[in-house]
């Protein structure tokens, strides 16, 4: 299913619909006003191959905004740029970071944008912004509107790197504490969802980075500034998500150091154990034997005498072990 | 054994046909249609040198096209292009990935393919759309066909990409469920092909690159476009085997540290049991001892109170395994 | 809270007072005399909104100004260069690096810094060569002033990297004499630190370079031979922080070697006692059997004989671990 | 001792000497064929220093010719291009890589060639078709000549790694078969000859790609074509070197799992042996205190009745060892 | 304490004397023969402060100069080159490599050098060959002179890196035969040398380099032959440093192996013996308990029975172990 929203705006005038047909974008065209087609679900490829034909968008393009496995890229047209990105999100359930494929493509005073999913996206603030005219998101055009967009997607990512961080926190508490089998697991799981993650934010440096410095007469010199705070921001992220890798294979480490401590521990435990009594048992076992002539049997104070020496080997025994600091 | 295929072509004209002559495609040049030369095997040295050398050829070039050690490259010449590249396919047998040595030359109305095994390759859409005129392949020129060829082998290395991804997937559920020697001897084998597949993915980012951005004059504009849309798919492939790397020496570690965790609890098994029994054993075999004079072993309650005794020291050492976490 | 500081000066002439009215520094402009406006605390966000109007500074300069996550990057604009900064200290409790973010805004006769706490900065000597004229600082322009600000920062943090070093080498002592899993935390800790002040560093080369290389009249061809030693100093403290890295990503390795050596030393502790013993326990206990026919048990040095023989294999035994250097 | 062999050829006219005299070749300058002159050995220092002044050799250039520790470049000159590299070779008795020193000076009529070791070359081939008119050889200039010394030596890389890729095959069954100390030692010697061997091909790149690139009208534009294929082999011998590389890095990795691996088996069978009979051992050591007062002991079924529950005893430890799949 | 010499020079003319007044070299400005002062020690600041003013250099460089952590570097003035490196020298007591800061200016016919120690530098044969004019360094100008203390100091450079290269494979023989605690730590001390050789060596490349290609005057094009040589020492220097860095971080893993190899051999001993003689203790304890009605103690052949059963089971866990391989 898609659904597609029409959102036309100029500082003075404000619409806002739902299209059922896919002609309709058509009657926007050449427009006054600024318009914003917004799709939600990219399933119905029909309806979306024909109103990308109003756009006089190339059949390859489409291919591109259809398929979800679409790295992030920058394409630039004589009338038009494309953006591709991806849009995080958490799944509460699992706890895991989902990928959406978004596809932005603006041209003079049109911005049509291609969600992967049907539900939830973070551009609510600038549907608000526009419908109430706060901020100058109406009095400026379609580039402002386009960099409100990724704004917004690259805000969301330091809402997601914040809930990632917290994990990494957490786990690392857990693995100073009480690491286990299911420690590894999670810093396993985190360590390839960073490689996902990475592989989402890395193009983006580029991307933004030659949208700032475009040639296109499509963004005006005023939005530059603004763009030019979003590479900022996108290093930023970037940035994190490297510290982030670094201070998760670093965990690992920790983990298996952590597992040598641990077996230590138990190893002592049992090398005390058994030092002290495997000779004491040997003792024993020897005044236990039947031998007929064992005089010391018969001697009066030959028990108390073995029990003295027998004490005398375990205290000698567990002062070694007080010395090496085993115990 | 050579098998050579010869397909002419045109926007009103097809015809295919098993070379077996090779001086035939000679009788095409200067031609009026397009012609696509396939050879199936380059065993056949004599008849491969033959027809290059009606294409004017040079040795070095015939070199590369029959060794097929030869790295992935392009070549621009005036009047034609060589691109080598690496065909991959699954022996499904042993479940390995099988290179395939492949150069395309092209020229103003010809595309020479050179396949290093007799059977299989990824071209039968190529060659039915050529059939049935399907798509726009009959009205464009040769580099349009040469993209193809080059578009279906990269499309195929996905297809490669996803069963070794599949693959990835059951190693690390092994792994966390039930790992063992072959895990990780799956994990080696598993590693030591992506090592190959990097060499024969990497170099073609520059090779795509430098056919998108060529100046000559064999490949035309509208095929750029497509060209650039390779490019991108050929980036895909990289970051895959990339992403593919990099889990896989997450993997490792995760072997690593689970050997680590089950030598860990065979430790604590034997630990606990030694610990608990060993004193034990060392009272029983205290009252085991043979001496005259003993008087517990005379006392009514000697062998009750021992037993208590036995019971405590238990009890004790059971209580503080639990408090370590052990048990 | 936020604490504003205006310093007037030239070589004349000095005058230093706090601001409570956020419009004074307008008063100052166009100056006569160079003024240097620093903020302590970036809370009051009204109040430096209300200044930084009055020097035309861009709302997302402000935003960045205001925001400590912000990452380190030079602006030049046509009248004034932003630079922000991270100041480093140590946190006397906690023995922890804390990281204050720093912004400096300089225009023709005017420097603007604002700084994210409202106590404590590197710069009480340039104050001091300010009001008793030490130095040449109140002949030169702000220029002069600015590098002088990032100059204390800069050496700041070798400050900073020495106590770290100290640190370093404190560990690495109790790393090869006495390794704990408290040293090991250590390690984690610091690793994780110069994680953090990598980022904090890395930055400035480029920053430093780019003020050096500027094109803006701002700087002075005298002050950029000062700029171009600070660059010099930037560089040190990044190869520093390196070096830091190198050397604690080796000391895990040491760490992990010890902890095998340890455990080595415990199982050969176990394995000598228990390979002498145990062999020695069974031949008592063979001798402890109650079978009727046991011709040795009634022999007349059947007890010194079996004592022999356990004697003879213990020094066998014994012999063969000095032999394997277990002893 | 140095052996000088002379070698003058064209089209028409072959002659090959040993030349005695070192001032001999001056007679053939200037020259009307071209001329070879190789020199194995390279310690006759005063003799090769004579020659050299002959061909105006700059002192600098002579200490690069000989002292075998200088690495590999290219100096382009006037007149003349010298290209220093190094030729593998095995020893068949250490099966080690045996590296010896080569510079080869050519000029516009005239190659000479400087070998550090007496004997064995692998420009035997080219020796026999300058002999006998083999190939384009005689009808080319001095460039191609020196182009087919190059080629010889990278041709023999080939054989050198070829030989390396079969010991590491060898290794990796060794390695899942049965890995001993032995092995580790190997792979040991394995990665320090690839360390070397990098620094061996690595600069090759360089020196290969600035030979194609050349202004010098020394090397002609047809002989560019051969260079431009040697360039490719060069590449390949780097690549197939990084790929040993990982391959070889990865098999520590094995190594270290499969070490941990045996080890766990060691523990294993101490544990389940130590578990299954230590608590019986207990049980036995019970029955043998020497109490007057023990009820059991006079039971009529005393002793079936503890072999069974030892019995009961040791099959519980086998199941529960062979649901946790210890055996 | 600082000593000063000065040497005065011209193909003709030679004088070498300790200035004690440090206003003495001003009497040589402007200089008709070449005049090459030496420092020896840099804490005389006072001194160094005069000397250098007569040489109009600028305050920072003279803070360069007497700063020993300055990084090395090369600045170019309209009038000298400064140019700042470290001499390596080995403390015989403590086999430790030891790092000395030096600085050297040269202009148009002087040089001056800076040594941060008194004692001993890598310039004597230079100063005999000024004083018996060997060589061409009397005739030639003040650049030669500069290069041929550079060129000193990099030939030094060799001679350390040798002795570490002893010391490495001392440390390999070492680790391959009797790995002990203090052979990681030999290993971790060469590694942190390494880091710091490679912080000492590693700018060089880029000083020498851009000595070479300086449009300065002050460089003749005679001299900078040799200093393209030097540079081509320079890189064999920090090519021999990486392949250190890479041999010794091999080690560490040999090491970690090792270790492991030595623990397994311990177990399989504990195991072995635990192994066999476990079992065997259990069956002598079953027939030292008490039970009245134990019929086996009667029989008359029940004592050889048991020995017999008891040898068989040795027999089969040794023959086991056999197969294991474990023996």
């Amino acid at each position: 299913m898609t659904k597609i929203t029409l959102i036309e705006y100029s500082n003075e005038f404000f619409d806002e619909k739902n299209l059922t047909d896919s002609e309709a974008p058509a009657q926007y065209l050449p427009a006054k006003n600024n318009i914003w087609v917004n799709f939600d679900g990219i399933t119905d490829q029909v309806k979306i191959e024909q109103i990308c034909a109003i756009f006089n968008i190339h059949p390859l393009i489409i291919e591109d905004i259809l398929s979800p496995d679409q790295r992030p890229k920058i394409e630039e047209f004589d009338d038009s740029i494309l953006i591709i990105m991806k849009m995080l999100s958490f799944d509460p359930t699992t706890d895991e970071v989902i990928t959406e494929h978004l596809s932005v493509l603006f041209g003079n005073n049109y911005v049509l944008s291609f969600q992967e999913d049907v539900e939830g996206d973070p551009f609510d603030t600038i549907r608000t912004r526009l419908r109430h005219n706060k901020g100058k998101l109406r009095s400026k055009g379609s580039d402002y509107l386009a960099y409100s967009l990724f704004d917004a997607i690259v805000d969301n990512y330091f809402i997601i790197l914040e809930h990632i961080g917290d994990r990494i926190e957490i786990l690392e508490d857990e693995l100073l504490e009480n690491p286990s089998t299911i420690t590894i697991q999670k810093i396993h799981k985190l360590k390839n969802e960073m490689i996902g993650l990475k592989r989402t934010v890395w193009p983006l440096r580029e991307i933004i980075n030659s949208l700032k410095k475009t040639a296109s007469p499509l963004v005006d010199d005023n939005t530059r500034i603004y763009i030019s705070d979003l590479y900022d921001h996108t290093i930023q992220v970037i940035e994190t998500v490297e510290t982030y890798r670094d201070m998760i294979s670093g965990m690992l480490d920790i983990y298996l150091s952590s597992i040598s401590n641990k077996m230590n521990e138990v190893m002592k435990t049992l090398t005390i154990i058994s030092t002290i009594f495997i000779p004491l048992t040997f003792i024993v076992g020897l005044y236990g034997m039947n031998f007929k002539y064992m005089p010391e049997l018969s001697w009066k104070f030959g028990y108390p005498v073995v029990l003295l020496i027998m004490f005398t080997v375990a205290v000698y025994m567990v002062r070694k072990f007080i010395r090496k600091k085993w115990l």
